[in-house]
């Protein structure tokens, strides 16, 4: 990973946003930056190079993966540390030349911010900033695009998992549990959210997560997973269907299979965000059934599930080579059945690549 | 669950804080409060009621769920939808009567707080709180205690399948596997942790999650682990030896065993947290071995692994009958081996009851 252009990266956002330094807390963003996988650590970013904060119980696993940052083990929190170093440089360089300080407005407590602000001299200017991390994370680097591909072929594998326990009479949670087994047998550290397993009226519910009931003898299952594996998410759904769909039902997961196949033709570098959210709607209306979209087209994964861009309607973030974002437009007919279809796919030079290797064909158990 | 009588409480501490109403938020707090269990929701409770907000996804789930509030689904964030309310109601009732508002400065980002500030009219007056609804989470109910009690015996369940699986040659994260995979086929949601399996050397360490390290033929095997189950959470570790442990390694067990007991005697009503854990040191100082247990006593535990209070040196908390706690004391030999000991426990009118019935007899495999 390459800790060194990341970093160098960050510092480059520093004159347009008006800083001479930035303090990260967000796990992620940390990771991201200097390789720390602990949950407790800050980093403060400067011109000429970078501090990491941590207490002694990540002694050695800071000392074994921070990359471009010098290190610091604190008996406080990372954060009072990292305040408390940056009013001693200040002192000892005799000037005020890490002033306008940013932090994370959006992962910052209040608490927490008041405490930070209260351990530096007056002085410091506390500047809020938003997604500057998350947009420097938006492009991912070869090096993620490796391990979000082995993330990928790892989540994948788990549907088969899936096909072989799904039956009218199965618990649904008996369907996550055995996917979950799997996953962690094949080195995930966790699964990315918690599955859904959503069957017959559940799958109306968009968010229907593995529940105790039995899967019934007729309907659709739609199954929405997720692996982290090095830090990386991947998130597919896939639909199937237990017993016979009727004409209706087919016809509803086809157009959601069409609605999905134009969101992915649509998806390229220079377009934004919400055309291919357009594009997905514009097939779901011609079928009569945009009503039953209820949520955005996707979002941007990687070190976290849900990250930048949001694939929404109206969004205008434009796509460039190596964001990976998910396509999974959904229709749900409340109280009866519903369908989800969902990739991830890597923006590249010519439109976008797939990941997801599963088949999209209607199977039926 | 009583949430009427939780919100009443809440209500009784309005006016030594000097607040009107309170802007609830952190979800753990939301769902004690008025039982909603997922994670986009606001509570706003004032003299005379409760409001919720949430959005169209939750919609059927809130009302399932949430009570002694009344529902409100909003378009917007429920933050924001919250603040539109309290505008709205402040104008209707044509004063000021929920002027002071508090809000969760522990939880709010400061991004939350500026948005939610610039959405209120002017004269309202944003307090910051801390450890509000936590200070009545501290002690559990009956309908709590009975849920604790399932999670932990449910988690406990999980050792049998350690047990099975603990050999030298096996992965650790193939014994994480196999607990996690028995939590979700008896119902667990999910695990209230990272599974620690810390085999060998890695048993020095005291957050070590399980690896593909194989357990090696001669060594400790510390296994932390816990569920949650109906929304709390179990957190129990036992520590095991593969092999025959030298005469040190036994003396060892055998301290923390005695110093995890004379915390368990020293715990109960009146009592402050810090001599709770000053009793778990003082037996490790007579055996030489106080510099090697390099963390707290023990930590509050329910709808979060970690809650108040924290079982610490120097802390004054005093502890009352429906404290749920965490007892685990441990040592750790720099690189060589660590020994963890913990049960949960419930403080009640004479003294403590232990909730986790899990042997601690130092068990060879």
């Amino acid at each position: 990973m390459d800790h060194k252009r990341r970093l160098q990266n960050l510092r480059e956002s520093f004159s347009s946003r008006k800083l001479d330094a930035m303090l990260v807390s967000h796990s992620p963003n940390v990771r991201y930056l200097c390789g720390f996988t602990g949950s407790a650590g800050a980093l403060v970013v400067d011109e000429n190079g970078a501090a990491f904060f941590t207490d002694g119980r990540y002694g050695d696993q800071a000392r074994n993966q921070v990359q471009g940052a010098r290190i610091r083990i604190a008996r406080k929190s990372p954060l009072l540390a990292a305040a408390e170093w940056l009013a001693d440089q200040a002192k000892r360089h005799g000037g005020k030349h890490l002033r306008r300080l940013g932090y994370e407005a959006d992962h910052l407590s209040v608490a927490e911010r008041d405490r930070l602000a209260a351990a530096l001299p007056s002085w410091f200017r506390l500047k809020p900033t938003s997604g500057t991390v998350e947009a420097l994370r938006m492009i991912k680097d070869n090096d993620e695009l490796s391990l979000i591909r082995a993330a990928v072929k790892l989540g994948a594998s788990l549907f088969e998992s899936a096909l072989q326990t799904i039956r009218a009479g199965v618990k649904e949670m008996e369907v996550a549990a055995q996917m979950e087994f799997c996953a962690r047998r094949k080195g995930a550290e966790a699964m990315s959210f918690e599955t859904i397993i959503a069957s017959g009226p559940r799958s109306a519910q968009p968010h229907g997560r593995a529940s105790d009931h039995a899967i019934p003898g007729d309907g659709f299952v739609v199954c929405d997973f997720g692996v982290i594996l090095t830090g990386y998410c991947s998130d597919q759904t896939r639909t199937l269907f237990v017993g016979q769909p009727s004409a209706e039902m087919r016809r509803g997961y086809e157009a959601v299979r069409e609605a999905q196949q134009a969101a992915l033709n649509a998806a390229g570098p220079g377009v934004a965000v919400g055309e291919v959210d357009a594009a997905a709607r514009k097939l779901l209306r011609q079928n009569g059934l945009a009503k039953y979209f209820t949520h955005s087209t996707g979002h941007g994964v990687g070190l976290e599930i849900h990250e930048a861009p949001r694939v929404a309607t109206g969004q205008t973030e434009v796509l460039r080579p190596g964001m990976v974002i998910t396509i999974e437009p959904g229709i749900y007919v409340p109280g009866q059945w519903g369908v989800r279809i969902e990739d991830m796919i890597v923006i590249n030079d010519r439109g976008c690549e797939v990941l997801t290797p599963t088949t999209k064909e209607l199977l039926t158990i």
